[in-house]
């Protein structure tokens, strides 16, 4: 045979993947939440209950009942973010996507040119760094400090930007327990922030994926309720219930106007997200999503806390952690010798799964001696003793810490 | 305010979509199915199964299993075509898709840049030509008979295409149950297709939604079998089970090599497939795919058979219509005079859903007396109904057909 089809491949493909081998053993990484979490029998209960009722309607596309994705769904969502977020909105001002990177992809191809110009804060999540990348767009790191984006830097970026005849298209913020710094930005800054998107012309693109997850339970009106409040059309929304609930369920949804869901709907060229998923969430929810989510909110932030004792205990004044409102990950500062890209393949080949600062952050190379460590999958005795671990293997490659648990290093 | 975000949309957006408006009383489009059909009880004995074995590892992305999916529904897929299509394959060779569109775009991204060419079937899959003039990708008709393509167009176009210094990327083929005529291709075209593939240097692309759905039961060996008997890697393979099951789980598949796959990986942005679908389709399907599918095919026959009949009736000879081998629809010819899109616009204002030939073929103008009507979702009744509707509005806007039931209209 003469023809074979790895001869046409586009030759500007991402690098392939790598057959999967397996889970480390102590995982740090990733979106994943505790398996012990996951509410078994109540789901079990909300799809036998809703099947019975509706199962026949899984013959239609879209349930037969449009591309916004399953109404109870949307229901839920408009009323939860009514009460908690302070969002004045309806179920048709929701988009049901299948996962949040969904809405990510939804928002930048509505937004988006190659060539274009975004903000972002100065340490963010990894993908949304990689699609913009990937469509050729241009993205500026912002300050971040324990309020989430300094207002003063934004001012400044922005006003930069203009002098070189650059509007960027939008503010990417995460402001309630951002990624990875899990802090809450105070509404005085989100008014600013409404503010400074009117006088320079950008568009806000709030992420607001881990916003179920604050300790306190309590969470300041969302950038995109102030919005409202101020009559304006400025502020794109999303969130998830990956994190909420359990991640293989692939739930996202964006909050924004007709005017934009109007134009998304035919970029979503999926045939309409999974309904089995959107009807166990709705069922399930509308009975006891507050009670839920404070059961696996209280498990997660034991974990927190057990993580960083942990790090406290093995890593002592070596590692400048700030604790976090709410999530499921920390954000590490480790001694500027550190190289955490090395670290990361050391701990790797050790069953310690770490991202690395750079993967994290709009400039790679002034935080290579950060990293991020997510707590939401792992057990309690996994933190713990993975922690020891990453201690013994950054000692073992950069020297520190140079004490762990009391005891001194040789 | 000053700044609205609908200011900065890209100005290359395609139509925004309109609010939905409710189906059409008689839906004679879309790939949906009978809802009578639905497997109720047994997803929710499926689902109820997994969920006791597996539910927990929800808590983790792809369940923790790696980007192809749930192994138990890759390995049945792998079985399942072994048996019936002759795929030597294991489930390393499945890719499992948030539905077939999802497969058009992953071996789209895979393989074709804006200007490339690609050859498809005259009358094909509509949403097919969407995505290729999306990505700016020329594609070309091959006639049809009721053996599927014709083996010597299809060498005519590639022979004038060479000379023209065209290689198309590769041949878009729906070899068993081809939509919109409901053929199967012999064993014999699908060898010379292989020979052509490789004499012009093209891949193929074979779209096997329907093949679970020939009334037979029996189907040829796929393209992609043939081309492993042969040692080649000519060969991409799509399948799905919105067909064989419901549309609304959004499950479908690529069968390839590694060496594509692993490309195809890092194009699938979405975070993996909905884990719940994947999960209640290898529980059931496991147990029960044989004798499910037979039902339902079953029952698909006999709606076949209705609409058929209803054609005779209601359309005399003014329809000329082949009867399918399999699936969910059928192609009609009207006289030259009927304007299908026309019609289309008539009959949807009297709450009846057809799909216009230009829809449905790369030249939409030399088919535009040609419709494909769908019957897997509308019940006998209102098959029967509908297309009694339908001929009196073709009737009453073309003059044809003149006689209706053994009445003379005037």
């Amino acid at each position: 045979m003469t023809f074979d089809y790895t001869s046409i491949f586009r030759d500007d493909l991402p690098a392939a993947a790598v057959p999967f081998g397996g889970a480390p053993k102590y995982n740090f990484i990733g979106g994943n939440m505790d398996p012990e979490n996951v509410p078994v029998a109540g789901l079990t209960d909300a799809l036998t209950a809703v099947l019975a009722r509706e199962g026949k309607d899984l013959a239609f596309y879209n349930l037969g009942t449009g591309a916004l994705g399953y109404k109870p769904l949307r229901e839920f969502i408009a009323r939860t973010l009514k009460r908690k977020a302070a969002m004045d909105i309806t179920p048709d001002n929701v988009l049901i996507t299948s996962g949040s990177l969904q809405c990510l992809d939804l928002i930048n191809d509505l937004l988006l040119n190659d060539g274009d110009t975004v903000i972002i804060e100065e340490a963010t999540y990894g993908g949304a760094m990689t699609k913009l990348s990937a469509m050729g767009v241009n993205y500026i790191g912002t300050k971040l400090d324990d309020g989430g984006i300094c207002m003063q830097t934004l001012e400044d970026n922005l006003k930069r930007l203009k002098d070189q005849g650059v509007t960027p298209k939008y503010i990417y913020a995460i402001p309630t327990i951002q990624n990875p710094t899990g802090t809450v930005m105070p509404i005085e800054r989100r008014q600013r922030l409404l503010e400074l998107a009117d006088e320079y012309g950008v568009a806000v693109f709030e992420d607001d994926c881990y916003a179920d997850l604050v300790w306190s339970g309590e969470r300041p009106p969302a950038i995109y309720a102030l919005d409202q409040q101020a009559g304006g059309r400025r502020v794109l929304y999303c969130g998830t219930f990956s994190k909420s609930i359990a991640p293989a369920l692939r739930i996202g949804y964006i909050v924004a106007d007709w005017a934009a869901l109007g134009q998304m709907v035919p970029l979503k060229k999926d045939g309409g997200t999974g309904a089995l998923a959107q009807m166990a969430l709705a069922e399930f929810f509308n009975n006891q999503f507050d009670d839920y989510v404070a059961a696996s909110t209280k498990s997660l932030k034991e974990k927190h806390d057990v993580m960083l004792e942990a790090l406290a205990s093995e890593f002592g004044t070596t590692a400048e952690v700030q604790p976090a409102a709410g999530g499921i990950f920390l954000w590490i500062t480790l001694p500027d010798n550190v190289d955490t890209m090395k670290l990361f393949q050391a701990a790797n080949a050790d069953g310690v799964a770490i991202n690395p600062g750079p993967e994290w952050t709009a400039d790679g190379k002034a935080n290579i001696h950060k990293m991020r460590l997510c707590f939401g999958s792992a057990s309690i005795d996994d933190i713990r003793t993975g922690v020891a671990k990453l201690a013994d293997i950054c000692h073992r490659e950069f020297g520190v810490p140079v004490r762990s648990g009391n005891v001194e290093r040789n």
